[in-house]
């Protein structure tokens, strides 16, 4: 393929799934992949500027061992994951303007890491390849 | 492309999910997708005649402040967006033949939304572009 | 499409979600996919040599009702769907690395339908197609 697209909807905002976002990202922009993200419902609520370097919970199935195992594991918080990628690759934050009225948010009150908001029709112009929903 | 297709599976029957599924499929429509969707376990069960209009619960991780954003925010129930993207565009509902029999149901216990059922295998006869498992 | 390839991130768990991804990937090894599946977090615990046999759980939403329609509909273990697959197809399973140090495993811990393990980099030098996340 020529100039691949990963096209990202991010709909979850617990602190495993977002990292595991963030690592596939950074892997697809790593191997010459752009990469456009949608952030919707619990994932947009994630990034709120107030909230993005809280704890977000993890899945309930971790149980207390996973849970435990992810948090010593520790290593980097997804955002800054996130913030590499986008330093080493095309990778752009949209904000689902319908998640935006939901919670009642404007692109300040998100981290810089979001680029601006816009309609799910707008997503589906840069469609081109894979739509992956976390 | 000429012609894309999103193909969704949908299997979390969750009232942010199908709500979230149910506006890319729009989105998807409006643009000139056409969309196969293959109705599964939570989901499936989430489109029983008897069940459509009734409440399916968020995603744990909601919490009490997201749940309550989504209901007020209100708009449209998800099965009215769908109808409105059936309208637009070439989008089809099949439920997953595996799923039916272990719910026990036949195509008419399903909300008319729904056209037939099938194997997987027939589903991935039509797969030509994404795969989105929602 | 020639010699098309699913490309599947197996995040989730549970037995629900393992065993919607073990049908899905057996639907499209049956109709002659490549089937490329990458195991992280909770989905690589569930392929422990020593608790791929056991319960994993199911989706909360299933509720009471669910999880027992799910329990009496019975029929195969996804890890027998998964090795049925394997037969009829090419289907590769990859350790995500990242995921293989949180919980300090090795190769050899997990079940044999684990090929090897990889980084994510790795992982996206094989995606041509989908891209789905389970």
């Amino acid at each position: 393929m020529d100039d691949p697209t990963l096209s990202l909807v991010l709909f979850s905002g617990t602190d495993d799934k977002l990292n595991a976002a963030a690592v596939l990202t950074a892997g697809a922009a790593a191997m010459g992949w752009k990469v456009n993200i949608f952030l919707q419902y619990w994932a947009l609520d994630a990034f709120r500027a107030d909230k993005i370097h809280k704890e977000h919970g993890v899945a309930p199935e971790a149980g207390p061992g996973g849970t435990e195992a992810l948090r010593r594991h520790g290593g980097q918080h997804w955002s800054e994951i996130f913030g590499q990628a986008k330093e080493i690759g095309e990778v752009g934050f949209h904000a689902c303007s319908l998640s935006m009225e939901m919670f009642g948010l404007k692109v300040e009150d998100l981290d810089p890491l979001v680029d601006d908001q816009e309609g799910v029709a707008s997503f589906f112009v840069d469609v081109d390849g894979p739509v992956t929903f976390i």
